[in-house]
């Protein structure tokens, strides 16, 4: 997680939303890391957990990630969750909840559809305060 | 839709789960097309609907497309329609109904949560039949 705080920070630097993701697999090794380049790529998909799923699968040349756990932080999106599911990713591990605009824990729910034919093992709140701080700070900034 | 049509008949073509899609303009003007390219990019997350969405905001340099209708063969999946969301689009349209796996009408119904903060007009069932044949086929050829 600390890693993807770091992606987070780097996202704000750069004025895009901080939310940092980091992929890795059961090693303990990284298999990508990203952040929010919505603003810079002018895709609305640009969210880090998709974008690293993206760079790892292509990397690694497999559409399904099995033994990869996803570090975020902050709860993903009803999309992000979505494209977890289709990654068959291992393990999902956020930091911030987002009653707002999450899908996993709020909203559509992903891994608690009938619909979502893969379900990773879930844990949120870790580091959580930390992860919420960037992203409060960030929107107090701009006000 | 009809020309959503012929990008399934290109996914299929090519051995690709076979659903088609296509942004177009209020004036009805083409902005993107696309088919699903899971198994090419070893992307799980490259569905026609995502990949026509990006291609898209990046060619008109923004990350709304509010004028924008997308029509596909099949009811969009939850990450799919999540980004439908996040893109703004005014209009969704699309074929075949999913109860296995869509996030329109079935799952996660993601239009009718709270943490989705756009809704489209949406219209589903459009060549129903002809959608849901090129899967049909599909799938029966494979096994």
């Amino acid at each position: 997680m600390q890693l993807a705080l770091a992606e987070a920070e780097a996202a704000a630097a750069a004025g895009e939303v901080p939310v940092g993701a980091v992929l890795a697999d059961s090693d303990g090794r990284i298999l990508a890391r990203a952040h929010n380049l919505v603003e810079r790529l002018n895709d609305p998909t640009a969210h880090a957990e998709l974008l690293a799923i993206r760079d790892a699968a292509q990397r690694l040349g497999t559409k399904r990630l099995e033994d990869a756990s996803l570090y975020v932080t902050l709860e993903p999106c009803a999309m992000c969750a979505q494209a977890i599911a289709l990654a068959r990713l291992r393990r999902l591990v956020f930091g911030a909840y987002d009653p707002k605009g999450g899908g996993v824990e709020h909203g559509a729910r992903i891994f608690e559809q009938g619909t979502t034919h893969h379900r990773p093992e879930v844990v949120g709140g870790v580091r959580e305060s930390d992860c919420a701080a960037i992203l409060r700070d960030f929107f107090r900034a701009r006000r």
